[in-house]
């Protein structure tokens, strides 16, 4: 089958087996999505080689329980063992022996097939269509904001940044009623966004120390120092991105103003796609491109010039 | 009035005016004590000069509601002005404009006489010593942890750190019944420790990534990355001491990780004097020494020392 190989840095779409799990489903890919995880992987931040790609909708071919076959599925891309004191925790996601679709130790989806445990499926509802199915990963890391806080609809919330998970980010902030600013610095982010009734805030007009909970979604150290500035006494900093190297941090008036940071990473599958069922969340409106699986590389190039919104692949 | 001034990082007890405030009550000063935070003005790590001190015991001598006068009395430290944004969301230890005492633009309790509001004193119970009571602010800072982190009876809790500020943190930690290990430097550290039935561990028995709640005490990059280390997946670090410069931190582990980072700062007052009264918190076994206010330049060298605990300061 073709597939999108990452090796030494190297990107290629070429020729490879196709998987054989038979303790997991077989899943033919429908439409997948590029993250920034993706390109990061790309860059070299964190040591990978096989198939790129967790965003993903698919149908099941072949499955250890056969009531699954022909189902549209979404997966969650923590293969977790279960049986670790982490897992029996009840943090599958943070499971010690996990692989991670397309990220640690296991193929991902940017191919014709992928395969999962049954535990990662999720049956996509009949009226959500394959273009924002495919969102659901990214939508459920939006949600775990809201899984690790809790925003209050009187709190002032501040997002810093507005790319591909920024602009679900907001999309779900908004919903729990709260004041929420977004810092964009793209024109096309600016203008989805006042599409979807949301406020954008510039630097300039920033209050320091006065935001309940700030979203830090950039990843850049500019963009934390920012996020802390913003954050008022007794406030939170959430990390929701990925960062270069270590930051820099003050923790004496961390100390003095106790101020929360927190790192998010993956979130729930349901909540997610209850909003798109709901249409409460459409995250179509990011769709910049839709590639064929062939033409990867030049999605991923597409997928890193800047400010770039959501770039699908399909088969 | 004999008081212990600072000024350019130089320390001297010298004779000063006896402090004014038709507006405040006037207060006796019975005994003090020094914390790190003194230390630390001394070092000039705050730009500070006037009295020294905050944490006291004491008697009203004056007051604008004359029911005070002749109260025992332990004193908050910040005056808060009540009518900021900060002070009419319930914050008032967060006051925009608030003074310190012995900290920020106001006088402290280094001396024969202090004053404070009267909404910043509580009145001491009879049961509870006068050496007891001194105790009162750092063991309300030590409350603060659990103001902020929830500590459930199952957690595993580890404290870096088992000085001044450290004993009475793990004193409070203890009565949760969560599962505490402390790691203390100093023998004497150690000793008073296992004598209030607590448990030691050595960095070489810590397992990393096991610890639900990491109380970070020394004020070190090395603790802190200690702390780092031990705590799991979804854990939270506190940090409850003054930090010399930036601390470089590893974000995208945070993320990865998912965990939590909180400065904790001054606590609640009456849950402290409550702990007093009701004996489940003993400080008093934390002193090093009683000096008299013009020997104060030999206590805080004293204090100064390596692994020093508590020094009292009397008139």
């Amino acid at each position: 089958m073709q597939a999108v190989w990452l090796e030494n840095q190297k990107i290629q779409v070429r020729e490879i087996k196709k998987p054989e799990r038979t303790n997991e489903a077989l899943i033919r890919v429908r439409r997948a999505g590029i993250c920034s995880t993706d390109l990061e992987l790309i860059k070299g931040y964190y040591p990978y080689s096989g198939v790129l790609g967790h965003e993903f909708v698919g149908e099941v071919v072949t499955a250890p329980d056969p009531s699954w076959v022909g189902q549209r599925v979404v997966g969650e891309i923590n293969a977790a063992c279960g049986t670790c004191k982490t897992c029996r925790a009840g943090r599958p996601t943070h499971c010690e022996n996990r692989t991670v679709l397309g990220i640690v130790n296991r193929d991902g989806v940017f191919a014709e097939y992928t395969t999962l445990p049954l535990e990662n499926l999720h049956r996509v509802p009949n009226t959500v269509s394959d273009e924002a199915a495919v969102f659901t990963e990214p939508l459920a890391a939006a949600l775990e904001i809201q899984q690790q806080v809790h925003i209050k609809p009187t709190d002032n919330v501040l997002l810093v940044g507005a790319g591909r998970l920024g602009q679900l980010i907001a999309q779900t902030l908004v919903l729990t009623g709260c004041n929420l600013r977004v810092m964009a610095r793209h024109a096309h982010q600016k203008n989805l966004l006042k599409a979807g009734g949301m406020d954008i805030i510039t630097e300039n007009e920033l209050q320091p120390g006065q935001w309940d909970v700030v979203v830090e979604a950039t990843g850049s150290a500019d963009g934390f120092a920012l996020a802390r500035r913003a954050v008022r006494p007794r406030g939170t900093v959430v990390l929701k991105s990925t960062y270069k190297g270590d930051v820099l941090v003050n923790f004496s008036s961390m100390v003095v103003d106790e101020i929360t940071i927190l790192g998010s990473r993956c979130g729930p599958f349901e909540p997610a796609l209850r909003l798109l069922e709901s249409g409460e969340v459409d995250p179509t409106v990011l769709i910049a491109a839709d590639y064929e699986m062939k033409k990867a590389i030049e999605a991923l190039e597409h997928a890193s010039s800047p400010g770039a919104l959501k770039i699908l692949l399909h088969t």
